[in-house]
């Protein structure tokens, strides 16, 4: 199905369905196609083959897939039918912590549950609430960290603040505003005036073909560039502040985000550069203190490295850049130590990137165990 | 002119025409074309369009563009009619030394001719004399070079030494062996254990394009990775030594090379890996003592980045990657400043990245008027 009429959501329930429907990510920005998700099976291979991505819409579409598993007729498993699906969602990718953290979410609304009709309709009850609460937290995270751009704007006398962001997170990983992008919205609706530097993002170029694609439809002044330009950009006072997502972080403040998302942590330290990462609380592993260590990172079919897709005559088209017979290796994502962050922007404000900081921000959440 | 009987040689001159030949590089891996330059304006289009591209190469070509120019018929305007001939090469391309150093050595030669074919002879031999001395300067840079791989598979008693490598700085960049491959060559030649791993090096991919087939073609172990993928391989000791090229080097030791660069370099220094700058004398640029401050750094066209080139159904096809509206710039070299180098591997050995470390291997060379 292919449509030019995509809502401004990456994901909804259609309501005469009652099924899920998703935009296809990857025929972005080249084809606006929208697939329709009717069972577990669907979910898994809409994440796994990243239809979706980003860590919050993953989490969205985690929460649905829990309904559709409900709700799919011959199901008469109950709980245990539902935890197997759980399961099957919850191991579809394994670094984006949201994905673990929605499943459990629903999965604990479930056990409440006494009947089938009543597990139907609390999933997608609690799916919806999963997904209106993270547009509100886009929202939030767009006014904090407006704040941020705004003081830059002053000091530079209204003169263009240059932003380089890494990978999408856009609305099109979150459900709306995005999270690195929804200060740059919110600014850009405010007047203030800004520049995004936006990084290709290899292998599956999420910053040129979603990112720029975004940007583009609401008109925000960006220029695509190579991963490997922000360095030299940063050395040359080219840009005044770096935001990024992230998939999952610490409560110690290491950053799992894109692979390369560290080697411009790196350079924006060394050029004395303002390096944010904007994330729903929902993003935050409680559980884990080390990133480097413990947070596990997917490595994909290499093909993502060996070919890349783009508009050849009209037609999307893949081409395979190095010989034939190269191997190839396709790490996803990497860790930005804490020491390297400037702040989190997040629902309830800016902190440091320290446990102390975090933890002051949200005092609720668990304490691991004594290391 | 397709063939597959390249010689392995990326410039020679052709006994029976006279002429200049050369491999096309843009076509490759997925097509060996050998091109004939006739014309200074044939040899300008080369370097602009990087046909050739590596600063040895580079250099070379140059020389045997004052060559043509000499053996130009009608080229009756003498030693001034040959310097603007010298002007037009030297501004084909802004950021390799070598380009400037090797027509100034043949113009110095040509100056001592007081004759026409005198002059064509002088500059032939001249140009083939540099390409004779770097193929030397090459095969001195891995020896050297081979002693530090050596040490550190040692240490490792045998297991692969991993080396990453940034860009082409192949044979194909020089004329044999390489710069920062020609370590590599000896050491795997002399049955040391090595593994490259090879950034594809966007926006034109030299590396998963030109080094992936190099090492490919001489059964060297290497894995193809995006240039995001460094900064994670090193974090978790899957890189034991860095070595690269540069396209302009300053006596105090800043690395003007491919855009990205630098980039590995912060991730070498953060995570005490060695991080070796491979080059022959001809590409230090004895003049120049700020690198970021002072070397020209190239904009190239932005549909270098917009466009990638690869295989389709067997033919070679670009694909538009970002949407058709959103501009890119396209910055082809970024600076890594001494204090992030280990050292430089040259003909005549390996220094640290100081003044006084490389005036010491090269006490010959001018001083720069006091700063």
């Amino acid at each position: 199905m292919k449509t030019d009429l995509i809502r401004q959501r990456p994901i909804w329930l259609d309501p005469k369905s009652g099924m899920v429907k998703i935009i296809d990510q990857r025929q972005l920005p080249h084809a606006e196609v929208v697939v329709e998700l009717r069972t577990v099976a669907d979910v898994v291979r809409a994440i796994r083959e990243m239809l979706v991505r980003g860590a919050p819409l993953i989490g969205v579409t985690a929460a649905y897939g829990l309904y559709l598993a409900a709700a799919a007729a011959g199901n008469r498993s109950g709980p245990d039918g539902l935890r197997r699906d759980a399961q099957r969602i919850e191991s579809a990718r394994p670094t984006a912590v949201n994905l673990a953290w929605a499943v459990d979410r629903v999965l604990k609304v479930l056990a409440t549950c006494t009947d089938d009709a009543g597990r139907v309709q609390a999933a997608r009850m609690e799916a919806e609430k999963i997904a209106e609460a993270e547009v509100e937290n886009c929202r939030r995270i767009g006014r904090y960290g407006m704040d941020l751009i705004a003081r830059i704007s002053r000091k530079k006398r209204g003169a263009p603040v240059n932003i380089l962001t890494h990978c999408n997170a856009g609305w099109l990983a979150c459900v709306e505003y995005g999270t690195a992008t929804a200060p740059i919205y919110a600014a850009h609706e405010n007047g203030i005036d800004v520049h995004v530097w936006v990084d290709e993002t290899r292998p599956l170029n999420q910053g040129s073909r979603l990112t720029a694609w975004e940007l583009g439809k609401k008109s925000v002044p960006h220029t695509v560039i190579v991963d490997n330009a922000g360095g030299h950009l940063m050395q040359h006072g080219k840009v005044d502040m770096v935001i990024t997502g992230t998939d999952r972080t610490t409560f110690t403040g290491d950053v799992a985000n894109k692979i390369g998302t560290y080697l411009k942590a790196l350079a924006a330290k060394d050029n004395h550069i303002p390096f944010y990462v904007a994330l729903p609380s929902s993003t935050f592993d409680w559980t884990l203190r080390d990133g480097i260590k413990e947070i596990p990172i997917e490595e994909r079919n290499p093909d993502e490295v060996r070919y890349v897709q783009g508009l050849d005559g009209g037609v999307v088209r893949r081409v395979l850049v190095p010989p034939a017979d190269s191997p190839a290796a396709d790490y996803a994502f990497d860790v930005t130590p804490a020491r390297l962050v400037s702040g989190f922007i997040t629902e309830r404000g800016v902190c440091r990137a320290t446990e102390k900081d975090i933890r002051r921000l949200f005092p609720e959440k668990p304490q691991p165990l004594t290391p």
